[in-house]
Parts: C-alpha cells; structure tokens; sequence
C-alpha cells in the first residue's frame, strides 16, 4: 500500500463562530497521511499551541516544510501506534491558533489589516466544527476515531459530545472535562503576563516598526514548562546544578545575580521561551488559552455524563500518574461519567514521573494501549482499565492515595 | 505574670554580609513578647514576605501600628502553642527585607539615596548572623527554640548548623533544606516577572516620580499563591465559578475578555496581588528570593547530617500532606539527616489539604504538637514520629505513595 501524504490550505468560506460573530474566510490548514478508504479515518487534535504538522512525511524534508518538528512523530506514521498503512489520519490547525489557519495574526479581509483583538472570542465548540467543515470538504462523513491529548482531549470530547453519530471511537490522553481551579490560575496569570507587557499594547503590535510581547510571552511559557514536567522529571533532569551554558534569552537582571548560580533550570526555561517566542503569536495565545480556560465538557447539559449520552462508539482515557496539570482523578472521573453514559470505556493509567509531557515523550507507554484501541476497541490487548480486578499490588494501591489525598476535591 | 511587649529597632552597627561586603550600620526590626528569664527565649523566624509582627501586643492596637494583622497570632501569644507567660518571643525582620530592618530600599547614608541594586547579596546565614548579633544586643547568650515555618525554617536550620551550641530545641514547619528544581523554576520565574517590569529600570524605580513595578510584583504574587495552595484546596476555594465582584487588581485584558466570565479564583489573584503590591518592596522581594534559592543546608558540608552534626538538641518537623512547594517527602529526608546525626528527631506529618499555606491556616493541627515540642521534647504527648510502630490503617499507607510515586526523585 502506498502512503501518501499532504499539506495543504483549505478555504471553508464564511465561519460562525459560537459567539455569534463571523468572519468573511475561514482558511484551515491541515495534513493528512495514508489513503482513505471510506471507513479508515482519524482526526488527531492538537494541543494548546501545536499545529497540523503531527508526522512527518515520507516524501518531505521537514526542515524545508517552515514548521517544527513533526509533535507526535513517534506515534503517527507507517507501522507506528496510529498507522498510517492503516488509517487516513487527518490533523488540521485550529481556528484561532497561527500555524495556517485563519486566527488573529491573519488578515482581515475587510481592513487589510491582522485580526488582532478584533479577532472573534473562540471555543473548543468552534474548533469542532471547523474540522466538522474541513472533513466534509475532504468528503469524510464518518471518523473511525478521534484522538488528542492535552487540550486536544477536549476537543475529541466535543466530537463526542456534538457528533456523537460521527465518531466511533474516541482517545483522550492527559486530558480532562474542564480544567480546575489550579489550572484556571495558571492560565490566567499566563494572559496577564502577556497583556501587562507593554508590547502587547492592547493586542495591536503587529507590524515592523513595533516590538512584540517577548518578556510576557517568555513568562507565559516558562510558567507552561513547569506546568508541563513533574515535580520528580525536574529533579532527576537539572536538580540544583549551575547551567553549563550562557544565557540563552537574558532577562533583566540585579547586579546580585554574579553572586549567585544560573541554575540548569533557568537555563532550560530560557532556552525553551526563546525558541517559543520567535513561533507563537501572543494573540493567538491569549485565544487559545480563553478556549482552554472556557471549556466544559458539561455546558449546556445537567451532566458529563449527559453531555455523552448520545455516543454509542467506545472510549479510552489515558493519564499518567505524575501529571499534575491534568491528574489521573480527573480522567477517572471523565471515565466514570462515561460509564454511566453506558459507553464502552477504558481508562489506561500509566505510571510514570514524566508529568504532562509524558504524552509526548512516552510513545513506548502511550503507543501500544492506543494502537490496540483503535484496532480492537476498549477489548484491546494492551488496553487496561481501572475497573479491572487487580491483585494487592494493584494499580489501586499504586495511585489512588495520590489523588485521594492530595489532588482530589 | 505580666506579659510585657515590645517593638523596637536596634542598631547592630557596621554589618559585613556573607559575601563580603559592608554597609556601614545594619539596623534591626524585632518585636519581643513576655518576660525573659534567662532559660526562656525562643526566636521565631518569618517567612518570605513576612515581617516581625508575628503577634498582637496586648497593650497596642495593630491599627495603629502601621504593619499587618500580625502573621502567626493564632500561634504566639499567652496561653497559645507558643505561649507569650512561660516565654520570651523575638522575632526580627531580616536583613535585606523592607519592614523596618535594613535593605535595598533603606537609605545609603553614604550617597542619602535608596541602596536599591546596590544593596549587597543576601543569604540565610546573613539572616541568622543579624540575629545572633540582635540577641546579644539584648542579652540573650542562649535560645531555648528556635521555631519557623517555610522559608523561616530554613533560617532556623542555618541556627542548628552555626550555633549548635546556643539553641536547645529547633522546629521547623513546611520547610526543607534547600527548594528543589520545581521551586527554583518558580521563584525565577516570578524574578523575571519583576525584573522585566519596565518600571523596574535596573532597580532604580525610587522616588515620588517614578512608579514602581507594580504588573511583575502582582504577576511574581499570583504565582506565589498557587504554590501555597493546594489543588484540593483550590478547588474548593473557587472551583470554576465566576467572580461575584468586580476586579480589585486591573490588568490589560482583550476585548474578548468581555464574552468569558472572570474568575472567582482570578478575583482572589487580583485581590491578593493588589494588596502585596502596596505593602512590599521589588527589590527586597528579589532580594528574599535569592536568599531562598540560594540556601543549602550541606553548603561547605558533605551532607545535610554533616551539617548538623554538631547540634546536640532536639529537632521537630512539621509537614502537610497536600504541600508541594515544601513537601513530606523533603521533610522526611531532612528528619533523616538530623536522626543520622544523632538528633533526637521528631516528623509530625498532618493530613491537610490546604497545602503550604497549612502552617498559618491550621493553628489547631500546628499549636499542639509544637506547644508540646516545646514543653516536653520530642516526647510531648501531641507529637508524633514517621518512624512510630503504626497499624495497618497507618501514617505509612496514607502517605508514602504521595512521595515515592509523585514527588521523589
């Protein structure tokens, strides 16, 4: 079989979003992998600020394509977990975001202009039916699946949720209905350090002559890096070490600092909000973060588990154990209420001390439970659940006192 | 007996800092409570942003005083765990903090202007020293306790380590013997905050005509009240509900601002961050943060037993289950190290889930174990041990799994 592979922009016209307002031209950029055969698709979400760019392609050079590094290039691709000898895997940019589809760095028809803040308030709702639209453009009226991790994972539950009829099996990993207090904190403070930068300038700094929001969106990230790693990843990687290497960014600093260490975990947060702030756009961060912050699996219903009343495919919850931004009680609880919507679930708990990232940095993990659930269902082999009955050195006993006690309600 | 009470500033003279330098006169903050009676002292050591206030003075309104509520007043007063009739309290700001002793906003009698950035580095040991030499301005060769809870149990180890031979008993409570990589992330973080605040200026935002950075101090606060809660708590607090009053801290927001709620927990933030801002000074807050980043009990030693080899007193730990900014787990390894020196040890763990901010909010669960430390030992009836004989329903089961899967390295 052959596997072929594209990238491409497509215009789906005029775009309401969930908010009421419109846009003249909603242009969404995504790739897809593999061949379709009718019954053989899957949509991968991306997370918070990913792109439509999920594998590599065997007939591309990457590094000439303009985007990063495939993000989940060791779980998509010919043999791997979602096989694209296999499937048709489809993975589309996110109205709002900046990676080629129309979002508020875009210009406006209407004015010649960026969107900027002009740009309509976004929803998870409205990335749904984004794909909704760019998959009916590709004439694929039914998904075998849909997977996505991080936010991403929100985005699979509003397929659930609003084209029940359309998906037979959903995957989120280190996902959750709706982020909690903690989270909701930490998002919020990210968007004020980006609009209290005076170069974000009430959103309007596009353009040459004007600086963009660096120091803001720097701090936006470093507060997303720890977010990211556990407390133990961030331990074992830098510790308390003095950094190896100059200053990657440089941020002001007291005289005093020659007197005291730049540490390895400076050093790595410096590194990775540099590297950032050249690729995001902080208009698009702020609303992808609103989207974020603003989900509710359960809007609009009494329940969760209302909210999935209507699917009938099967499900799978990934979470890892360390992951404090989005915790294995979290998708516990996503998972019961799946169970009481009567759908097939299973919730597939990995112990690792990697936190959040470990979605990306896991593939051994996350790769053989996914590859299994998309082929056989929650009955996979690989596939494991809480409700199984385990021994006394159980899954139980391993981390149910980590949420009971610490991260639990 | 009469409990006398006392505030008072003293000066110690020409102070040299750890590093090296000098300014030519350190003066001291301290407030003192009850009657000294030579075998009776007890120092308590403040936190972060904490001051000398650490309780009510009977015969003067905290109104008036122009600090505060006093920050441990559930704890230090007569008849309270820390009782203020068997006792003689000091508690003195320390050097490089800005509630009355010396630091970077003080005036430099050399130049009549604010030292700012010119202010020398700071460390935990120059802490203790400006204590030692407070204490014996007052006449008080020896402590009975030196008592402080999270950057201020730091401190008291520094009194272990320097002058094993002049406390009797230490007790430190949600703290640990240097901040791991998650910690230092974080505090540098809310550095940058600061230092990329344009009004900061390199330091020199003194003066009626320059305003202060106030956005970086209100964003490096908001942090700082995320790690003080918990998850649980957290959620609780605030959950996902939406403000039920107007914004009291503005920041810039998008106009889409307008179509998402704001937060209960983002009020809280707003509130919290509002109120810091006016009462605390940039540069001794980066001045504090330095200090804490910087500390490391087995500094100059082979290990942290090693560093306390010398203190033959007793030593009590205090920690709560649901901290993550100073968890069980690193209070468990530093009652392993003081047990390894041959100190008597105690680690009394409480169940909380209200995180760090556990040690000013659970006076009930903090004032019995540390009025029976102090009365007794660590074999006060209210004190309990991690190495006590348990049943199977025991402090092990309930806690261990928190630190060895989540949190160690």
């Amino acid at each position: 079989m052959t596997v072929t592979a594209e990238r491409e922009t497509v215009s789906v016209g005029e775009f309401e979003f969930e908010c009421g307002e419109s846009i003249p031209e909603l242009e969404i950029a995504y790739e897809a992998y593999g061949d379709f055969e009718g019954d053989n698709a899957v949509l991968v979400c991306h997370a918070l600020t990913g792109s439509a760019h999920v594998a590599s392609h065997p007939d591309a050079d990457d590094a000439t394509s303009g985007q990063a590094r495939a993000w989940w290039d060791d779980i998509v691709g010919p043999g791997k977990a979602i096989d694209t000898t296999e499937y048709y895997v489809v993975c589309a940019n996110v109205p709002g975001s900046c990676y080629g589809t129309t979002g508020p760095a875009s210009t406006n028809p209407e004015t010649g202009e960026p969107y900027g803040t002009d740009f309509p308030p976004v929803t998870v709702t409205d990335w749904t039916e984004a794909q909704r639209q760019l998959l009916d453009e590709l004439g694929i009226p039914h998904l075998h699946a849909v997977v996505g991790g991080s936010v991403g994972g929100m985005n699979v539950l509003e397929w659930a949720k609003r084209h029940p009829d359309h998906v037979d099996r959903i995957a989120t990993i280190a996902a959750s209905a709706r982020l909690d207090a903690q989270s909701l904190a930490l998002h919020g403070i990210k968007r004020r350090a980006i609009t209290s930068d005076p170069d974000w300038d009430g959103g309007d700094y596009y353009g040459d002559d004007h600086p963009e929001p660096t120091d803001g969106m720097a701090l936006a990230r470093q507060i997303g890096h720890v977010m990211y790693l556990s407390k133990a990843s961030m331990d074992r990687k830098f510790g308390r070490r003095s950094a190896g290497r100059e200053a990657k960014r440089t941020f002001p600093e007291e005289p005093v600092a020659a007197f005291f260490p730049y540490r390895d975990v400076e050093s790595y947060l410096d590194y990775q909000a540099e590297k950032f702030v050249g690729r995001f756009d902080a208009n698009a961060f702020l609303t992808m973060t609103r989207a974020t912050e603003n989900y509710d699996l359960a809007s609009g219903f009494e329940s969760d588990a209302d909210a999935l009343a209507a699917f009938e495919g099967q499900a799978l919850m990934m979470s890892f154990t360390s992951d404090w931004h989005f915790t294995v009680a979290q998708a516990e609880s996503l998972a019961d209420s799946l169970r009481e919507a009567r759908v097939d679930t299973a919730h597939h708990v990995i112990e690792s001390d990697h936190g959040h990232d470990a979605f990306l940095v896991e593939p051994e993990n996350v790769g053989p439970p996914l590859a299994d659930f998309l082929a056989e269902g929650v009955d996979g082999s690989a596939v494991t659940d809480t409700t199984e009955e385990t021994d006394e050195s159980s899954s139980e006993s391993d981390f149910a006192p980590v949420h009971t006690s610490l991260f639990s309600p």
